[in-house]
């Protein structure tokens, strides 16, 4: 099997060079290249004829599909699932700090224990149930709760997003890790706000806006769930002003599920399976569907 | 088989009357008992000569030491282990939180990424391997880490205690879960501290003594270790004008690890095991012995 044409772009930064390299593909100029790794952002060239595949570092594509959809001819590919370890840590990370009370003890600067709650024996629904998802699943198996898994086809033994009415009043806590495309947006809005338990906590690691964000004020306001904490928001950055940074029953990180320490070695890792597979004319990781919209 | 005789005191408390019941004990007078299931502190009555055996609530039992001791003929059980999910749990909320920056994060409130690490690939040494931290190693399983296990004997595949010293300068990150006894305490002091990596955080969920505090804030506030998140403290509770409340890297949870609203239930379920296993003539759980002091 000769080695795949690929090109690094729009720099040809060491770490991704090294990673088509060890999948068993040639660095070559775009003029030569069947494949791109592009490593920039979502204002790349038309791409050459020859081009046929393009992998993006990102995993979450919104920004780019409307580039995609222009060049339809192209398979691209995105980095869905490849950061799935770290940003499932993080999940897991905000969950146990709003259930156990650490978001609220962080803040204290006195001994004052009272009503803290704890995760095992909750049900958790994983609302968007991809690669994030099913790794959250793993870190929660030694936990002793019960997860609803919830996708968009209902696979395997996940609910289908038809039943996700029924999910917001039967689960205790919710990780939002659903895609964002326009069917989405403000998944969990007043409505489902309204349905939640009083102690429920809700984590969202995927894109800020999956959640209505004056509505989870409101409900945070009245103490009408038990929290929110947050590693995406809408508008991102969160503007200092914004009343969830002053809200104690909210946690914000700043976007860093997926940290820069891991982010080039998890990047690195998914090139490399893909030229590889590429150059074997196996079926690519995490293909985008222009019809779904990631 | 007769159904033993057990007195509950100080109280007849309902749910550990059942729970007696539910072993298949009788619950009955101190002068009529055999087992006693004692729900108060350590200042507990010399018990009439037919009591061969007294279930204490506690899992860290150094202060009841004392009054068994003073009654020789008895054989006395703690708790030890009948909390260890909950314990376990909370171990890793401040494992996760110190790690993945939450702590930091929940005192901003302004957009500020940075800094951010994963736990991913770490090395976690478990310092006192016993019920909580054989709970945490299964919690850690999916985690991909490496696990230092480290107990009094070396049972297994843990290290014994002899080997510690080497423990401090290999290890990513801390949990200490020994009990508190003569020889444990300021099991981490200036010298352990001075060996640690610069990122490592130290969860402490056992017992304040363990951790020298001095040397704690010295540690911190000269940023030579990653930080502390303390479930337990020296003195406890904390007082206001501690410098450790005002610490950035450190966090402090009021033993809060193990919170009432499963506190009762998980001793229920050890009484009903216990009173069976002392019906039935077999070995107890957790029995006090009176040279290891726990």
């Amino acid at each position: 099997m000769p080695a795949p044409p690929i090109h690094v772009g729009p720099e040809p930064k060491d770490h991704l060079v090294r990673a088509v390299e060890d999948g068993g593909g040639r660095v070559v100029g775009l003029e030569e290249a069947e494949g791109v790794i592009w490593a920039g952002g979502p204002d790349f060239p038309e791409f050459p004829e020859r081009v046929r595949w393009v992998q993006l570092p990102a995993a979450g594509v919104e920004s780019w599909m409307d580039a995609v959809r222009a060049q339809p001819r192209i398979q691209f590919t995105s980095a869905a699932g490849a950061y799935a370890t770290q940003v499932a840590e993080h999940a897991l990370a905000l969950l146990l700090a709003g259930v156990r009370g650490i978001v609220g003890y962080a803040r204290t600067q006195t001994w004052s224990p009272g009503g803290d709650r704890v995760l095992e024996g909750t049900t958790v629904a994983v609302v968007g149930a991809g690669g994030i998802g099913r790794e959250l699943i793993k870190m929660l198996e030694p936990h002793d709760v019960e997860v609803i898994a919830v996708t968009r086809s209902g696979r395997g033994d996940t609910w289908s997003v038809d039943r996700l009415p029924e999910v917001w009043a039967k689960a205790d806590h919710f990780v939002i890790g659903a895609p964002a495309t326009d069917g989405t947006r403000h998944l969990v809005g007043a409505e489902e706000l309204a349905q939640m338990k009083p102690h429920a906590w809700i984590v969202n690691i995927a894109r800020g806006s999956l959640i209505d964000p004056d509505a989870l004020v409101d409900a945070l306001r009245e103490e009408r769930i038990g929290g929110a904490a947050l590693d995406v928001t809408d508008p991102e950055p969160l503007p200092d002003d914004h009343p969830l940074w002053r809200e104690p029953r909210a946690l914000i990180t700043p976007h860093v599920a997926n940290p820069p320490e891991t982010m080039e070695r998890d990047l690195a890792k998914r090139v490399t399976e893909n030229v590889r597979r590429f150059g074997a004319g196996e079926d690519l990781l995490a293909p985008i569907e222009r019809d779904r919209g990631y």
